[in-house]
């Protein structure tokens, strides 16, 4: 019998309550790290996003992108964006689930929720980035934008450096208003309004931008004098003309994105010349690189679909582990290969 | 609370228990007449197939083929072929599942099962063609080819024409033989043998070929005297190279294609130049066109993926109504958009 492993949020809700938040984080950097320095190009395949872009019935998107690691997995995740969910329907604007193929067999192994294993995994490369690119000590982290990717973000940091104090500014006030309520871990919060926001650029030591930032309204703060050192996570830009860090910076800034022809067509790296980027991620940790700590850098982070992969990989190990999940028999078996009708007969 | 139905084998034996395969064609028939009757290509939007094709750690590919009709759903089919499965993993060669999306909010609906769908609607297709192409009261039926394929052929076939007598050839006679346990109807079954092709070809009234041939070892079988208004549904050639009607037949028949782009590449009317061929499917049966039922004709079958988008709607309606399948929430929708650990709180 071909079992395949349904994911669902119920899944993923036992495993955070075995593992716990931090752990989980913790295993994700780790896995991040690792799947980062054995990354072979040759040997990772990811098929650009695809998709159906659509006005009716209602302005949205379905996307997929999928990855494969030649010996290893194909993963497929889809990704519905659309929006008007929450005002109009009461439901996320992204919802995603990854599907796991083995290549052994070709058959759907685990189907997984994927909208909070992306979020982690945001956070996780963001975590993996900062622990190479950030002063070993640094203590004080502002955040541009506090949605839900800040949350993470802020989780992810406080993994690799000993946060005291989080500084955190959104141009809707009761987003700030909620945020260290919805925060994962016990750190002091302060909130910045408008004018505080220069202030922040100048004091912290980590900075992640995480906003919704319309296209061409960028940058979301302005380049003020700020602590040496400085390491940004540029997490907010993933769209044509959508930018956060003034350009000034990112000139004079060591950058290190997620996948450079992404960045440069998507990210922060839109302000640049290809030359004028650092290594990709993977190659910094795979070089084992942390001789830019003193240096104002920043990581900027696109969504790369190997850490899809890698964190629909970990959740599975986890419900196998457990043994949660709905195991949902998808792609019988017939004792004939010949009888297309076997496997509906009555039993 | 988003759900997903997953739609597991259980879940299409219990509509196969209620529904009946023979009102199960009969729909699945319906639902693609009635598909291509309202298709319009500037609403229904078909992607290339696209995949991963791998020789290690076997030799196989996952592949995925969506489509989408505006206002309606978006359909993706991912199929994974492994052709050493039977032989070295006592698995499918074939493993697919499909899952439909909303176009409303973008969520994921349903995830089916599509290997029995996948021949169902295979089936049908040849079940619509042959009820335009083939005279009104053939009663004779010929198969190459005796595997999984030709079951629903010769079902869907029964359900449109009062076949009586079925010829059938397979090169290997173990697979012939065991063919009449297979079907699901009653019907006197002839075996012939590599002799009796010669003769099987020019004594039936249609004929179809549905062989697993190598690409360049067809034709399957010799250009023959035959009976006037000959149809053949030819469903085997999938492949650039692999063909199993003669050329000669090819040239002087009316030819169908179920889409022209995708047979003229791979399907039977690769020896043929475009401006040979007659209309697709759909167009033959927006048209209601039967005036060709007394000529040779070929339907051309390589497979549409809007057949699958039907098929797995088809499968969802019943399962609706029949309560069948399993509910997960894999989209799970937090009361705080702005918080992505909510979903996997302890509750």
């Amino acid at each position: 019998m071909a079992v395949t492993r349904i994911l669902d949020t119920a899944a993923l809700r036992a495993i955070v309550d075995e593992v716990g938040l931090d752990s989980l984080m913790d295993e994700m950097i780790e896995r991040l790290r690792t799947g980062f320095r054995r990354f072979d190009p040759e040997q990772v395949t990811a098929i650009d996003r695809t998709g159906f872009w659509y006005e009716k019935p209602a302005l949205g998107l379905v996307e997929w992108m999928p990855t494969m690691e030649a010996g290893g997995r194909v993963s497929i995740k889809t990704v519905g964006y659309h929006p008007t969910n929450p005002t109009q329907r009461g439901l996320p604007s992204v919802m995603a689930t990854t599907s796991l193929h083995d290549t052994t067999t070709g058959r759907l192994v685990s189907l997984t929720d994927a909208t909070f294993l992306t979020a982690l995994r945001t956070g996780a490369a963001s975590g993996v980035a900062t622990d190479l690119l950030a002063p070993i000590d640094a203590t004080v982290l502002g955040v541009v934008g506090a949605g839900a990717q800040a949350i993470t973000q802020v989780h992810a940091v406080s993994r690799v450096r000993p946060i005291e104090r989080v500084v955190v500014y959104d141009a809707d006030p009761e987003i700030a208003a909620t945020f260290v309520a919805r925060l994962p871990l016990d750190v002091a919060v302060v909130t910045a309004d408008a004018e505080g926001l220069d202030h922040l650029v100048e004091n912290v030591e980590i900075l992640c931008t995480c906003t919704s930032v319309e296209p061409h309204a960028g940058p979301v703060f302005v380049d003020r004098p700020h602590i040496p050192g400085l390491h940004i996570n540029a997490v907010g830009a993933d769209f044509p003309g959508k930018t956060e860090v003034p350009t000034s910076m990112m000139v004079q800034a060591f950058v290190v994105p997620d996948s450079a022809r992404q960045c440069l067509a998507e990210g922060e790296a839109q302000v640049l010349r290809p030359d004028q980027l650092g290594p990709e991620l993977w190659e910094l940790v795979a070089a084992g690189d942390a001789s830019h700590r003193q240096e104002l850098t920043v990581f900027d982070s696109t969504g790369w679909a190997l850490e899809d992969l890698i964190a629909a990989e970990l959740a599975l190990d986890h419900a196998d582990r457990l043994g949660v999940g709905v195991d949902a028999e998808l792609q019988a078996v017939p004792v004939d290969p010949y009888d297309p009708y076997e496997v509906v007969r009555p039993r």
